[in-house]
């Protein structure tokens, strides 16, 4: 068979504050081996990353870089095996595991530099999308160099059973800190104490406003915070900094909260830069992207504590190509433990 | 005469909202110096500074530290000439002027370690409040330090016809910065340019939001903010952070459009934190108290600097001890020039 039959996704409307399956366009098409050019591979897509950040850049406004521009297929991560290659010299072959950006279509045909050959022997290729990739590479380096640990310290994580805030717990945990977590169920909280070990979990549902679960937070640190990784902003984050300790260190990773609709018409919440200035304490923005070229090294350390067992981690697996977008829109709602995966 | 009439502000009740006189009581006694212990010198005050911290430590939160005590003399730096000395040993003597912690009163009795003496040959001892003292110690290493100039970046400095503001702008110019500053009054707009040698001004008065104001600084800098050196918060602040570049170092010194009122009540803003989360922008709060024991190192640099006219100050000085209370309200009201005195 030279010639397969492919699905696409195309990302076909923006979305003004949640986004569904109503953003997204179903098309099919061909691709033919024969479209190889010279250094190029086809693949087939097996597992597909859905990140928040994909919301991010559907806001109307530019972030790091312009909007996702509309009638292109949706971007992202995949694990791919190659199905034809057309370059003798490389050492890439049929079959292979890879990771490629290729985005949310079955098959994509794309250059052999954009790829990463992934070894399925040594850990399971989805890690790859998450507690081995993008999220472990922010996790990790936003963390360690922003968030400076230091033995003893008390660290928050907000979104804390989700890709990074996992990682984050972790590492933290191996840099012998006290953590605690915030996440969205008891159900989460539960698997953070008995799985990931956690020392305490906060389901934020259980509180009706900023100030109850700072007073919670008094209640469980009453050492105060040293270092807060945030993945979700809004009335968390409010909480959070009313406990900062001197020189703390604020890592904002993400904002969540704010992505459906908040990116584009900021919500409106209480001035806290005195705070700031009270603790003398830094807030930082990182990206995973800025680390790019720091993979290696990430995945030199990280993968023997995930190898053996010392860094344990979540996936949700949602069966179906045709179930992208749904999967997407699931992430708004937290609806995932870990990292959020569609299996083709 | 060996017994000397006294007047003290005290500060006798909390401010909610503005700060004025009728949050101070003034009281007489008298100082006599059969009162000195050995160590100890008698102050008359000449020269006292009115700060915006002052009000900060007004808030019924603690901040940096416990609020000021009621019914205590307002503290706050002075620059004073001895008029007597119990302490054979040290080499000041009656008549030298020295900058003192001793608040708001007419005459003090203080220990020889608090003091530092001013050489009035050098330059004005007025200096020491502001141009050589704490504003320009926090504008030097805050700059410096957390803002990390580069020559050819943009810095906009908000509160930039204040005390410190001044100082960070010309320290912005030497090192081959472009400099914005923000200020409240076409007067004092024209004056940065004209004598504190400022690229652009912005009277932030002539703007009706944030908005408009942002489309202003997009002219003035299409390269966008590399630097903000922040004094006021609130909306000023809103603009700025709409326009800075990536890696902006945003510094947070004062934040004094919330100080009546916003720091017990936090006002309500737009959510900016994902903005700092594109940029992968740092914001770090810095407080004057932190370089204490780096003073040296400042004056080392910056007495040339103000002696061969390199760096220019204003100053605002208010005639009568009994104005203290009134001069401190009109801090909120922007009508200081440079650093605020009141001489006694």
């Amino acid at each position: 068979m030279s010639k397969f039959q492919n699905r696409q996704w195309i990302y076909s409307k923006r979305p003004e504050k949640l986004v569904d399956q109503s953003h997204y366009t179903l098309k099919e098409n061909a691709i033919a081996i024969s479209d190889l050019k010279s250094g190029q591979a086809l693949l087939k897509s097996a597992y597909f990353s859905v990140d928040p950040y994909i919301r991010i850049q559907q806001s109307k406004n530019n972030t790091w870089e312009e909007p996702h521009p509309l009638d292109t297929v949706q971007g992202g991560a995949v694990v791919c095996q190659i199905v034809a290659i057309n370059d003798p010299k490389t050492t890439l072959k049929k079959g292979d595991w890879v990771l490629s950006y290729t985005g949310w279509q079955e098959y994509a045909i794309t250059e052999i530099n954009n790829l990463r050959l992934l070894n399925p022997k040594e850990v399971s290729v989805t890690t790859a999308l998450g507690v081995l990739g993008m999220p472990a590479r922010i996790a990790y380096f936003g963390l360690l160099e922003a968030g400076l640990p230091k033995k003893g310290e008390t660290v928050v994580v907000s979104g804390a059973s989700g890709a990074v805030g996992q990682v984050v717990i972790q590492i933290a945990k191996i840099k012998g800190c006290k953590v605690i977590g915030i996440a969205g169920s008891d159900e989460k909280t539960k698997l953070l104490k008995e799985k990931i070990g956690i020392d305490e979990a906060i389901n934020y549902k259980r509180y009706s406003s900023a100030k109850e679960m700072y007073q919670e937070l008094q209640k469980l640190s009453p050492e105060g915070i040293d270092i807060y990784y945030d993945n979700v902003g809004g009335y968390i984050t409010d909480a959070v900094l009313e406990h900062i300790n001197l020189n703390a260190r604020i890592i904002i990773c993400g904002q969540i909260s704010q992505y459906s609709g908040g990116l584009d018409t900021p919500e409106m919440g209480p001035r806290f830069l005195h705070k700031i200035l009270y603790q003398r304490a830094t807030i930082k923005g990182v990206l995973a992207r800025d680390y790019n070229d720091r993979m290696d090294e990430m995945l030199s350390e990280m993968t023997p504590w995930v190898q053996d067992g010392l860094i344990q981690y979540q996936e949700t697996i949602i069966e179906g190509f045709n179930k992208l977008p749904t999967a997407l829109n699931m992430l708004f709602f937290g609806k995932n433990m870990g990292k959020l995966i569609v299996k083709a």
